[in-house]
């Protein structure tokens, strides 16, 4: 069987419908596992997507209208099938994004962790009234849908990301359009028919595949209220000014920087098997990954380089189909690239190569795009590989004297999205959680993504916008308030006019 | 005495200081109520404004740092310092703006169920606490002041909207600069002394008077994390769009075009007193004012138009002086001729003006700002007099056969602030609070403002940003959330890596 | 087939399995709508009850355990299969209860929305954080299991109020005690062996059927923390201050009179179509049945009761195997001998009969518990069969003269569960909400009964303790609040003893 | 001077003004300092008891219809006279408690927590708000005060508790009734007149004296809809138990046996001076004191003790008149006796007294109820000091293994009202917080009582009922909820009769 053979053609799915491209550009999707092209999206055209809108927006009024209960229960039916199918899912996950079934399966259980946020939309959706706020006013607020909003994915979590940024979207009462990264399309197609067998009004849902063209509308035109948006920090800036120059409401999660802090009390042991799986694990491509070791201590830094250096010694990669591989490969080429440069510039700007995993065995016999772990020490806080985010197993360990020094050079950095300590002391826990400037904080946990009910979203240039993605605060971001004053007089009362600004209080002098 | 001996020179409040200008360039504020020149307000330069706001970065840190019950104390001192000296801070509104001392004694009170608001802020600080999310795991939250905040202030309210914009930003323990209106700076200076006295540390309150080379400083600098804005519509996109351009977070509410649908069944001798206050009080300048009447039926147009016409013969216009006067000037020159032109236009374009205040009679005596009530009826939607916000007593009456059409002539607006309603009916009541798309919405009240502890926004142009004003989503806006997610390990669990994304659900297949 | 060929024993449910009685006392379980027993029920004994106890204590902490996310994935499971056998279910409650099928859905689907407030466990049981209240202390509050908790059903919701009184107790982390009616227990062993295969630990849920000794054990053991009980008001009386005597915290919800006003303004043809399916539905055996039309006026009474006498002359009640029929038999002779001695009673007191349902036809070929609808009119409120409950299809009209005449004769009654007004006027709506002392209110609403994410209860003698039952306060009944005070203090710091009491606040004299 | 001469005879204050009692019983009241007589209170009759009842339910409507706004208006000022008067109520709190100044001033500090927590009853009256929960319904609830509701406050917290128990219970809307403890009915009195002077309506604050038999009246009497009471666990259970007899709402707040867990890493410096504080303050007469250290580890224990000997010795006893004592007088001789009785039983128990304060040197002087620091070591939980509250400066060590051992040793205990722990280790504190079964929990803070808005109260026989007392819940606790659920229908629509129970949602089989 040849490429050709394999390589199936995509399509856009508006309105309830699988739709083909008519613009006759296409991406090609890889597998990145075997480097093969598997797939071909399209990539709509500024009509097209401007269709898209006008469909969203003719079906979002009977969306909103519909009572809260009945759309839960489509929710609560596409979660059923998220389930049934997690199966075809992760195999799709896996074919175009290389990240293993075990990793796969995690990112939709926790994608279904959003869709459990949005089931609570009824309790997410309640304003508040108060009776005689002064005059027989009563006083309530309600909380409304947006309209059409957009949602724009990354590559690396094909399922969990649309998930958590269009469930809540969706049971507030929105119709929402995804553009999905054009690497990893054929999952977001999946879900669409998952939506639709729910029982989702067609038009309410809709995957758009594009490139910067179909974007540039998203964020241009007047139909779409509010944009959310995860990917990396550029174009999460670029989001947040493109779409809030066009009036948007806009939620743009950028990347991390995301250190370990490892103090001198901790386990070390535990600390290293913590830090293997949380730096390396799907290939490091996750914004929430550990970026690096910031271990306090001279003696510490080395005790904890040499137990990391046996450990990833015994580190597997490979393709998702063999199921004993700790990671996959990189998304794509280009993105291998980039990583081998990273490392060769940290060699060049004086960083110790401790592992290197720029040539991995598994390349010998593969054309998937795959880098073994790497990990570099004596790294400072001035080189490239500690100001930039590495989308791939290069990670570094920093040494320094001090928990202050630790949390100065954390703060120093200009991404703010997830950090995690390793320690037995509450005190030093607490000065940590409290001093730090960032987003999302780990005590012993390896990853400091909080759990679905709670808010996700980083600090300084990890996050533009107000809003969060996970999480309450989803439900207000997809949802503006009306506030409301009532007052129902007897018919028959006299009345003068008052000039004076109103006030129900009586303030004495 | 003469203009010139009267005249004040004003300064900054910087740093728990009064500082003088060192621009050279001023701004004069008049007295609108006798047309002269009472003071000179220095503009800053942006150095000044840069300067300022490194001594507010300054003490920010000791600020947050402070529990938040001994911030709320200055927050209770404060409170009592605008009661106790409400008088003097009347006898400021009044000649610096032209309203009516009930209506500045009104401002004052409304401004104070700001500070109460703020007063609740522990409550409104509060995060969220999980226990054992899996894994062992607590999850948990915490909000955490911005850094500087900068916040624009309008003319029109010199007392309450600084008060509102700002209180909520104190106590949640920011730093806060206003730039207030250079036609009423001096009711801000006199503020800024009152939270000196309360016993907000230096540097936490500051006043930087300026044009738009002090307001592009604000919104350009790093240093500012976010800024609120409150004026007209133009300025309001302005600042939204530059201030996001720089990646702060930005709330800007613009002007409105507020109509009270008169239904059939209301009483029209109440609903005419209602709108009389709510349309003219005044002078008609305020974002909230009620912009015209959408009278639904013809009949009850041409009696509604006949009763109001009587009414309005009566009211009386003049200094605060006379403690009879219903309204008082508008606040410039500039802003009667702009008022002026927009009754002329109507007329030009078919309106027929049914009372004209163009040339009031105390403009015989009096050099003050005055403008008569004027009402116009025949008033189509197509009109610019319908089309755009009015800051001045031009006010409208427009007939519409149904209360679906006065809905839809209001959804079809591009403003969006607030909207009232006079009936006696439930079902008309529902039908419009769900149906209309405007952000604060009022039944049988003549001015829909809610009360302080509600969230006051628009919709449409009227608000650009997710944040709120008034109300508990204030201490949200002026807060980002922190997520912590703690576990307290035994020191002896073995443990190994996990390359898969975690989560803690168990989600069956 | 002989009734003895079809009668079934009955068993507990006990620690996950069905355990046979050992007291030798049962319970006859009829088919009301046959007259027939169907199966008997075992009677446990204190014995038997106090072991239940134990087993349930023992299951406890291992459930309380095990994270949110695990337990509410056991509900959705349990929700699932809800949907899943419902059938099965609709079957089993017909066959005991009487009711109608398309009742018993509707029964079912209400249940299921206390299995999806109880889905929103995870944000029900969020604490709050507050950081540095003071001295750096940081302050929590966690939500934690109250351990084995009780609940006693009543007959006429064999489904609903089970799920409704235990879903959420369940989710929080309860180990739960549930003794069904005696007339209908076959549903709620159907039920517990769904909570099995749904995956819920043995001991969570229990089962035990009984009378008065089962309850008095339940009452009295120091093992349970709470109780909860829905059923009459002396009933209700006795659970509350019987379970307090010994401590436990207590909801216990009694019965209703729920009137429906009638305005002069209301459209009587579609008043009267909601009073016949509220008042007369499941042979009125609701508590938040309507009881009786309150009609202000007496020429409204007077059309009113014309156009019920019509309709009600239309009713069709019969088995359920009958689509046909509008509602079914009572739930035993004996409930059917008490509602004919109220209507006795009422007459002897002076009521008019205006259709007689005493003797329907349907009992002349059927031994089933059949009432036809009955209604009287000149009912006054001294008579007895204006001041009880009645559970059974015997509904009273009332005139009154005005709304408040309305409002103070409801406010006079002992009882204060639901009530709803048929209006058009928004001032006789908000006069009436605002007023009336019952704890459901409906406004153009046949039956008051709040959706599920909302809380049930009534006020004065029909309820009986400060919880809730369904809604969001159920999360607070089922748990208690442990609130911290965390310091993590430098170790070096310099200490001295304080024998004040402390305080964080610093107010000024 | 004469006692006789000092002698006053107190009042009631009813309706507004003092009242005379009429019943010529009286109770004496002590300066315990000097142990002379400086007061007599009058104990009310049961038809005082009922006067001053109806007078207040007189009085509730008014205040219920009195918007929040102007109601908060009342507790603003109130707070600002608490302020202004504290040196005069320092003086009365002193004199008839025995109290310190600091200790007073700590008191009346913490009571204007609970005055700020009341101030925000806007926020925590707001009900809930949901559009369209199905049918066009909208559903709401309001949150109503109960009417008169009686508290009951002990003699150790003259007018903290009485704050913390009635503030919120005005400010949302009650009439409140307190019956002071008889040993300090000055302190109340003297607050009444500032709630008076405040602005509240005549017949909202209440203040009875009484014995026994006023308690049964408010316990009895229909009229009260809610009883909270602070004191002893007897006595709570008492109140608990009849209140919920008489079918009220109780929450009944009763005594604690608190402890202290040292562990082997704390700073033993640090935690000896936290220890003192606490144990000893106010002569040990809290119910939130620490009554004793758990010390884990033989060494610990004895270096522990060895160290609070030596503090011990140094601590200062006598009246509140010399600023240098630690601490005064425990408030009656009996009381004295009783503790006194307490120390001897526990040395026939074995325990060993490590420092003697039975006959503190002060008593050589004067005739105050003195007694001196006494700490017992070798206590074991099966001896009576272990297990009874002790309300005195008689402390207890006791020594256990593990912190295993001090969890389980503190959840066999009856009591669970507050408890802390000193350590560094945050895996000792998560274990310790998530483990313990008490409900205020501190780690290294000496007295585990939260701030004023989080909730106050403890787990097992330390509270009877569900409600707290400070904080966020008490709102609750004074409110009763209406659900009200909404509908507009259009008068021309066509209906039917639904028999079914009634459902918004569509559940799929």
């Amino acid at each position: 069987m040849t490429v050709q053979q394999k390589m199936k053609t995509l399509t856009h799915f508006i309105n309830g419908v699988e739709v083909a491209g008519t613009s006759g550009r296409f991406s090609e999707v890889y597998n990145p596992s075997t480097g093969e092209v598997i797939a071909q999206a399209p990539l709509a055209t500024k009509e097209e997507v401007k269709q898209a809108i006008q469909l969203a927006k003719a079906a979002f009024p009977g969306w909103k209208k519909t009572a809260i209960g009945k759309r839960v229960e489509v929710l609560h039916h596409f979660r059923q099938l998220l389930i049934e199918k997690q199966d075809e899912l992760i195999a799709l996950i896996c074919e175009e994004s290389g990240k293993t079934r075990e990793d796969a399966k995690g990112e939709i259980v926790r994608g279904i962790e959003s869709v459990d946020m949005a089931i609570s939309a009824p309790q997410m959706l309640k304003g508040e009234y108060s009776v005689n706020v002064g005059g027989n006013i009563n006083a309530f607020s309600a909380k409304s849908p947006l309209g059409v909003v957009a949602t724009i994915a990354p590559f690396n979590f094909p399922v969990m990301v649309p998930l958590a940024i269009t469930s809540m979207a969706v049971a507030v009462g929105n119709a929402v359009i995804l553009k999905p990264s054009e690497r990893v399309p054929i999952s977001a197609l999946f879900i669409s028919k998952l939506w639709k067998e729910a029982g989702l009004p067609d038009g309410i849902w809709t995957v758009v595949n594009g490139d910067k063209e179909a974007v540039n509308e998203l964020l241009e035109n007047k139909e779409i209220q509010a944009i959310s948006f995860v990917g990396s920090t550029p174009v999460a800036e670029y989001i947040y000014q493109t779409g809030t120059k066009h009036n948007k409401r806009v939620a743009a999660f950028g990347g991390g920087k995301n250190f370990m802090i490892v103090m001198p009390d901790a386990n070390l042991e535990q600390t290293a098997n913590a830090f293997l799986g949380a730096a390396y694990g799907a290939a490091s491509q996750r914004c929430m990954a550990i970026s690096g070791a910031l271990v306090v201590g001279k003696d510490t830094e080395q005790r904890f380089t040499d137990i990391l250096k046996e450990k990833i010694a015994q580190l597997k990669i490979g393709p998702y189909t063999d199921p004993e591989v700790d990671f996959g490969p990189v998304i794509t080429q280009q993105s291998k690239d980039v990583i081998i440069r990273y490392i060769d510039g940290a060699i060049a700007e004086g960083a110790n190569l401790v592992i290197d995993g720029r040539n991995p065995k598994i390349c010998e016999t593969s054309k998937g795009f795959y880098l073994g772990p790497t990990l570099l020490n004596n790294v400072t806080p001035d080189m490239t590989i500690f100001k930039e985010e590495v989308f791939g197993p290069a990670r570094i360990v920093v040494g320094v004297q001090t928990l202050q020094e630790a949390i100065d050079v954390i703060n120093n950095h200009e991404l703010g999205n997830g950090v995690t300590m390793f320690t037995n002391s509450g005190a030093a826990a607490r000065k940590f959680q409290e001093e730090i400037e960032v987003g999302m904080v780990g005590v012993n946990v390896p990853i400091p993504i909080p759990v679905g009910y709670h808010n996700f979203g980083g600090w300084k240039r990890s996050k533009f916008g107000e809003g969060h993605m996970f999480g309450p605060d989803q439900a207000r971001f997809f949802t503006k308030a009306k506030t409301i004053s009532e007052r129902w007089p007897d018919e028959t009362e006299n009345t003068t006019s008052t000039f004076a600004f109103p006030s129900n209080n009586d303030v004495k002098s």
